[in-house]
């Protein structure tokens, strides 16, 4: 099963607007139909590669046989950018200019290193391709000749330690596939990004993923305990022991490195017990300051549940905390929507709900009960398909996130929509701004922003203004570039300011020492001058 | 107050030996009362300072005053090295071989800055120092013509954010004295490694310390937020928020650098309330084994205790569990002892506690009751004070560690053992060897072995053989090299092998950007060549 070309996901899951939020769009935000036709894959004009055949020929004696190098139209499409709306935009419109020459399938640790000999030996660069579930722009390299190195051949359990709870993973494996090679043993990871479907352990690890059960299972970055990484000069093999004070944590300088320091073939993760039990519910609460504070209560003092979100009055309101049941009984929807989950042994799941919710009642909240949290629990991976059917019917629509620590958050929020209103509203298509936090730490939280808007005249460029300035709010205002989106090329000027300039000429070291050609992923995470 | 230069602590704590220990150190390992006469601090034959008085002059500038640039020969001697067994016996054998030219008193960043500056112009090396407790020969870089850079002004409590639960602290505080800032404001860090008297804020960080507490406080590395690190290149500034996915964790980068990639000037820490209640108490085990799972189960499946630790057969027949019992009993050491710590609010102590109860029951344990557990309370500092007094019997004493995942511990335990006791036994002075775990995560836990033997003919000699043969086991056994000692320059040639050439280079390419003359702890970490 492949992704929709052109958008999220399985065309048989996709999610039709109910005739509410059709009315909405047009009542609200003016949204109107789009009048432009639809592109099929096949009226996509690519460029032809410029790459000579001697490359592909070394390209397929490194994986194995030409069969493993693709260079069909459809298959280069196919791995043209990642899913940002701008990404989606670009390529419905028929703009296929960030193409690959070839797609080449390796199926060992050996084959990548052969792939990156041979790609040095011509020239070529090399972009590391899970998934293909980017949103920041992590697959368009900044360079034309370049070959997408697809690691779905990549996909066993290569061992399981079920005393050291440890497994080891390709960095191929998608996360459901992952997830039922440790299921058949007892065990799961935990790891429930919004991407699960379609995104890979090399990618949760390269770009830092953080899932829905981050509360409880933490998030990725906080799972790996061992990676092994191909680079042009050689391999680096990382993690003996949980923690060590044997130096920096080399494990911490591979983790979010996004293909541009070499490339993930082997990921050691944390395993846990497959959950006795699974139980999610909703709360009310009057505030998003309010519902904050119950946050921070369970964060810092405990228990802390499995999940823990909370979403703030618009998004309660629009009912976007519960995908599928969006634009249904607006008039119900006040205040703020908290859904919290509990996955484990019978008996720590009932201890740690009764004294979650005596926190959570303690703060002003109200149970609303189990309902809305089976709803969140069974549409949790519906909001791309959504953002596939917005787009269909004319509307903008796109997410970005931030962390910061909680006393910096109010301002952080408040400074994040208004760049995000302003600018739009300034630009002819006033935006919906939403926002909910999804992942709480002792010390501070995310928040994570939905916006949905007309599409205007060229929504590309009106997002690409408005996406600036909530960048610039949130430096200005303490957060961080990026909490589980990673940087790509959509966030490295500004993450180049958060690191600061010694920060970057320290990583840039790393790359010069580990990638001296500068092959990997041109212009991802670092700049390239 | 100061050390004992020649050893380890406060002169007025000094711990003599009971008879029963003398008698054993006598009989079972042949301990033969020291001969050689014991030299004062104004015996020590110094090398004069090479350097010019321009460049004492410029470090004086750089921080604020000659009275900040000490040369004389006690301040000079204190700065000797670090206080592992061999360093100690090195100085009392009046070798101050590897004494600095001065020792330089910053009290800001800038002076910092200011002093790399400096060094830089004179030739100077330059080595961080804060409570000068490695034991590592983290102190003892690989040039003659060296500063030490002593944090001690820079000793306050910048900013505290109570609702995010962070501190801001400066370099140079030692531990009791920021728990003491932080208990006024009715705040803890939690960490207290053996230590604790002694070491600092930033020795902390720049070697990854863990403390007794880490079960429930986490280590220190885990405990920091953000950290400012002054280079010769400039500054680095990190941590804006408790988790990211913006690139590497830059943190990460800084801790466990011991001061070869700069100095750190500010450490931003998390922080938690005051517990209300702090209990200890005593569990038996049938076998080390047992003991060993029992710990385990506890730490994957919970409730974790906030102190968890269990002694080996040797290590609690010899009582050295609890240091200020040692000797006492030793009928009645069978078995081994696990002491378990409960620290927090009254209800959450109570009830982790029996949780944790029913977990060791029934894991084959047989709690003792309190007694050995506020034994050991009392005693957590103590074992260094009680090394200086077996020194002083003619005794040889010393420490390692290690960690590895679970089922790795058992073959590494019987690994290091085998190769102190083969080694040691060879050249003629059979060692008491002892161990414990005080450290345990989901995935692994830390092993500490205590070393006690008679000082043979060339004490130093016979341990760094015996060591060596140590840490090549460790490696073999899939152990790393060290869990919170450091690297320093005593393990640096087995971390060059755990981390890898490619690793290494990796580090060498950021050491090599941010400290291109080598100015910082030559030797220290990483290969000078």
């Amino acid at each position: 099963m492949d992704m929709l070309w052109n958008g999220w996901g399985d065309p048989a899951k996709a999610a039709p607007l109910p005739d509410t939020v059709t009315g909405l769009l047009r009542d609200l935000l003016g949204v109107k139909p789009r009048t432009t036709p639809v592109l099929a894959l096949q009226d996509i004009d690519l460029p032809a590669p410029t790459a000579d055949q001697a490359a592909f020929k070394a390209l397929a004696r490194a994986v194995g046989g030409e069969e493993h190098v693709r260079t069909d139209a459809e298959s280069r499409i196919r791995h043209t950018r990642g899913k940002s709306t701008p990404d989606l935009l670009r390529l419905r419109a028929g703009d296929a200019s960030d193409v690959p020459q070839a797609v080449v399938l390796p199926a060992t640790h050996d084959d990548v290193l052969a792939v990156l000999r041979a790609c040095a030996a011509h020239g070529l660069a090399v972009v590391p391709f899970g998934g293909g579930t980017s949103v920041v722009g992590g697959l368009a390299p900044q360079r034309s000749t370049f070959v997408a190195l697809d690691l779905r051949r990549m996909n066993g359990l290569l061992d399981l330690d079920p005393v050291s709870r440890l497994a080891v993973l390709q960095p191929g494996l998608r996360a459901p596939e992952a997830e039922a090679l440790l299921a058949a043993r007892g065990f799961t990871l935990g790891h429930f990004p919004q991407s699960f479907e379609w995104a890979t352990i090399g990618g949760f690890a390269a770009a830092r993923s953080s899932g829905q059960a981050s509360a409880g299972y933490g998030r990725f970055d906080e799972m790996v305990l061992g990676l092994t990484l191909a680079t042009p000069e050689g391999t680096i093999e990382t993690g003996r022991a949980p923690r060590s004070a044997a130096g920096p944590d080399l494990r911490q300088l591979i983790l979010g490195s996004e293909g541009a320091f070499g490339v993930i073939t082997s990921v050691t993760v944390r395993i846990r017990p497959l959950p006795e039990e699974r139980v999610y519910e909703g709360w009310r609460f009057a505030s998003f300051e309010e519902g904050t504070a119950a946050l921070r209560r369970l964060a810092q003092d405990g228990p802390r549940p499995t999940v823990l979100r909370l979403s703030d009055e618009t998004e309660t309101l629009i009912g976007l905390a519960q995908p599928e049941a969006i634009g249904a009984g607006l008039e119900s929807n006040a205040g703020c929507m908290a859904i919290t989950g509990y996955e484990g042994t019978a008996e720590d799941t009932a201890q740690r709900r009764e004294q979650a919710a005596a926190v959570l009642r303690a703060a002003g909240g109200t149970l609303i009960g189990s309902e809305p949290g089976e709803r969140w629990a069974h549409g949790r991976y519906s909001a791309p398909y959504l953002r596939d059917s917005l787009l269909d019917a004319g509307a903008f629509a796109e997410t970005l996130e931030t962390a910061a620590f909680w006393s910096r958050i109010p301002d952080l929020y408040a400074a994040v929509r208004t760049a995000l209103t302003d600018t739009l509203t300034e630009a002819g298509t006033p935006p919906l701004v939403m926002c909910h936090i999804s992942h709480v730490y002792e010390n501070g939280a995310s928040l994570y922003f939905t916006v949905v808007s007309a599409q205007g005249e060229d929504p590309v460029a009106h997002w690409t203004h408005a996406k600036h300035a909530a960048n610039d709010a949130v430096l200005a205002a303490g957060g961080t570039i990026t909490h589980h989106h990673g940087v790509g090329t959509d966030h490295r000027d500004w993450y180049v300011r958060e690191a600061g300039a010694l920060g970057v000429e320290a990583l840039r070291a790393v790359k010069g020492r580990l990638d001296p050609e500068g092959l990997l992923n041109p212009g991802v995470l670092l700049p390239t001058d």
